[in-house]
C-alpha cells in the first residue's frame, strides 16, 4: 500500500496536526515515459505555511484534500523513461507520498558519492541556494563588514553565516537556545551569538555583539528581532528580508515600529528575497556551494525525524525552533 | 542693521514660533579672501525638522542659540575674493541672516538669464536633484510602469511626477487638497490623483487609480500613506523612502503594519534616499534638469512668502501642507 498526506483544512493561526490527513491508496503504475519514485527524504520548511493560506502569492496555494509538496529526495524504482534508470536518486519538488509517478520534468539527479543524499535538500539544495543568492543579490558583502543573521542555527541561517566568514566578515548569529548559539560559534566559526529568548534587551545585545554596527542583516524571522536589527543598522546597510517565521501564523498583519525614519536616516535598504526569482542562477550557485563543501569550508547539521507519518509534526516543530540546521523527515 | 534667526529651543513635537528667535546685530565686514552676501531668497524644507533634534543623523544637528541654515540665493555686495564679483548671484547652504560673510567655499554662481533665481532653490536646486537622483538611483523607472508619488504637489513630488511622464510612465499623485491634485493633472500632466484627506479608503483609492498596481512609489510622507502604497506594490516594486513628513514631529517612533511580509511576497524593496550621498552626481543631474526645463518639459510652482522675519512661519506652514511646489521666503 501507498500513503499520502493531504491538507484537510487551512490552519487558522498556528497549524495543528488536525489540519493534515494521512490517506492510504494503491501504489500507482507507470505508463510509457514515466517513472515510479520511492520517497526517501522529505524537506519541511517554514515557507510552506504561506502555501497553506488561500491567497495569491509568489507560489500557488496548496489545494484542500490534495497532497502537499516540498523538496524531496527519491529513488527511481521503475522507469519507462530513457532519462532515468532504476536505482537513480533524484531531487525535486514532489508530493508527500511514499510512492508517486512523474514524467521526470523538473527533477535533478543527485550523486550519492559527492555528498550525503540529504545535503541536496539543505546545503546543496534550495536552502543553501537561498543563503548564497540572497547574499549575492542583495547583501553585497564586503570584507570587514559585520553580518548579522537570525535563525542562525536554521537551514538557511547556518549557511548564511558560514558564507559571511568565507567573505571575511564579522558574523553574529541570533537563535533561540544557548546550544544553537554554541554550535554556530564552535562548529561554524561564527564570531558571536545572541539568544533572543534570554536577551533582556535585544537591541543592546546586538549593539554589544556588533561594536561597528550592522552592515548586512539577513532576516529569517521578522518581527521584533528585525526591529532590533534595524535599530543597529549602519549607513548604507542592507536588510535581506528572506523569511518572517515569527509572523507566518499571524491572522492579521502585526504592527511594529515604522521603519521609514531609520531607512532614510541611514540610506538603508530592506528588500524581499524569494529564491525562485533566480532559477536561472541555481546552477552556478550549486557549483559554488559544492566547491566550498568539498573544500570543507561549509558544514551542516540536520535534524532528522523518522517516519513518513511524522512529516506534519516535523513541520509544526519548525515554529517551536526544535530544529538545528535543516529539518528533514526520513521515510 | 543685520538680522538673523536662531534656534532658541528644540521643538518638542510640532515646532512653534517660540522655538525661534530673531536677533539684531551689526552687518559684518570682510577680510581678504572673503565676500559679503545679501540674502535674497531662503528655502524652507521639511528635512530641517530633523536637524532641530539633538541626535546623530546624516547631517549635524543645529546648535542652540545659533543661526539656522538652509538653501539660500544671495547677491554678492562686496568682494575681496578673486572668484566673485560684486553683483554675482550665488546659491548654497547659508545661514538665516540678512547679511553674512563667507570665503565662498561651497557656493555656486547662478545665471539669472538661464532661469528665475528661485528655480535654483527648487527645480534646478536640491529639490529637483532629489527627485531626479532618487528616481535614477532607486526607482529605475521603465516605460509603461506605474509611478505613484506622495507630496505630489510639493517641491520634490511635483518634479518626480513630471520625470515619470518624461520616462513614459503612468503617474499618479497623492496630495492633501483637490486644488493641488488639479494642478498636478492639468499643469503637470499627471494621469490621476488622490486627495488623501478626503479618500475614505486610501488603499482602495490607489488600487483604482493604479489598475496595473504600483511599480515605483516615491514616498515623501511616510506613515499611513506609505502603508496604503505598500499594500498595492507590484512584484519587484521599488519604494524610494525620500521623506516622512507625517512622522517628523512625532516624539516616539510610531507603529504601523509590519512591512516585511509584503516585501517578501512581492520581492519588493524599500530604500532610504538622502540626496547628499550623491554630491558627485549633482552636476550631471542639474544639466539634465536644466535641459528638460529649457525644453519646457518641466514646470514648477512656488509658494513665495515675503519678509525675512517670516522664515519660521513659512517652515511651520510646510507641516500644514500650505505650499504648492517649493516654499520660498523672499527677503
Amino acid at each position: 500500500m501507498n500513503r499520502s498526506i493531504l491538507l484537510k483544512e487551512r490552519p487558522a493561526g498556528k497549524p495543528v496536526l488536525d489540519n493534515f490527513e494521512l490517506r492510504q491508496e494503491e501504489i500507482p503504475t507507470i505508463n510509457e515515459g514515466e517513472i515510479l519514485l520511492k520517497t526517501l527524504y522529505v524537506s519541511v520548511d517554514p515557507y510552506l505555511r504561506g502555501r497553506m493560506r488561500d491567497e495569491k502569492s509568489y507560489i500557488d496555494p496548496f489545494k484542500l484534500n490534495e497532497p502537499l509538496e516540498s523538496g524531496v529526495i527519491a529513488e527511481v524504482t521503475e522507469s519507462r523513461n530513457p532519462n532515468f534508470r532504476k536505482g537513480d536518486y533524484v531531487s525535486g519538488m514532489l508530493q508527500w507520498k511514499e510512492y508517486q509517478v512523474t514524467n521526470g520534468n523538473g527533477l535533478n539527479k543527485v550523486n550519492k558519492e559527492q555528498a550525503p543524499l540529504t545535503a541536496h535538500l539543505g546545503i546543496l539544495g534550495l536552502t543553501g541556494i537561498t543563503a548564497y543568492l540572497g547574499l549575492e543579490k542583495i547583501g553585497n558583502l564586503k570584507p570587514g563588514e559585520t553580518l548579522l543573521v537570525s535563525g542562525a542555527a536554521g537551514a538557511v541561517g547556518s549557511v548564511v553565516g558560514q558564507i559571511g566568514k568565507i567573505k571575511g566578515c564579522r558574523v553574529v548569529g541570533i537563535a533561540g537556545t544557548d546550544e544553537k548559539i554554541s554550535w554556530t560559534i564552535e562548529k561554524l566559526n561564527f564570531d558571536d551569538g545572541i539568544n533572543y529568548r534570554t536577551s533582556e534587551n535585544l537591541r543592546k545585545s546586538i549593539a554589544n555583539a556588533c561594536p561597528n554596527g550592522v552592515d548586512v542583516y539577513f532576516d529569517n524571522v521578522g518581527g521584533e528581532v528585525l526591529d532590533a536589527a534595524l535599530a543597529n543598522i549602519n549607513k548604507f546597510g542592507r536588510i535581506i528580508n528572506c523569511g518572517a517565521i515569527s509572523l507566518y501564523n499571524e491572522t492579521e498583519i502585526p504592527v511594529g515600529p515604522r521603519p521609514e525614519g531609520i531607512l532614510i536616516k541611514k540610506s538603508a535598504l530592506m528588500q524581499g528575497f524569494i529564491v525562485r526569482d533566480y532559477v536561472k542562477e541555481f546552477g552556478p550557485a550549486i557549483n559554488q556551494l559544492s566547491k566550498w563543501f568539498q573544500e570543507d569550508k561549509l558544514k551542516y547539521s540536520e535534524t532528522l525525524i523518522e517516519g513518513f507519518e511524522n512529516i506534519p509534526q516535523a513541520f509544526l516543530d519548525l515554529f517551536e525552533g526544535k530544529n538545528q540546521g535543516k529539518m528533514v523527515v526520513k521515510v
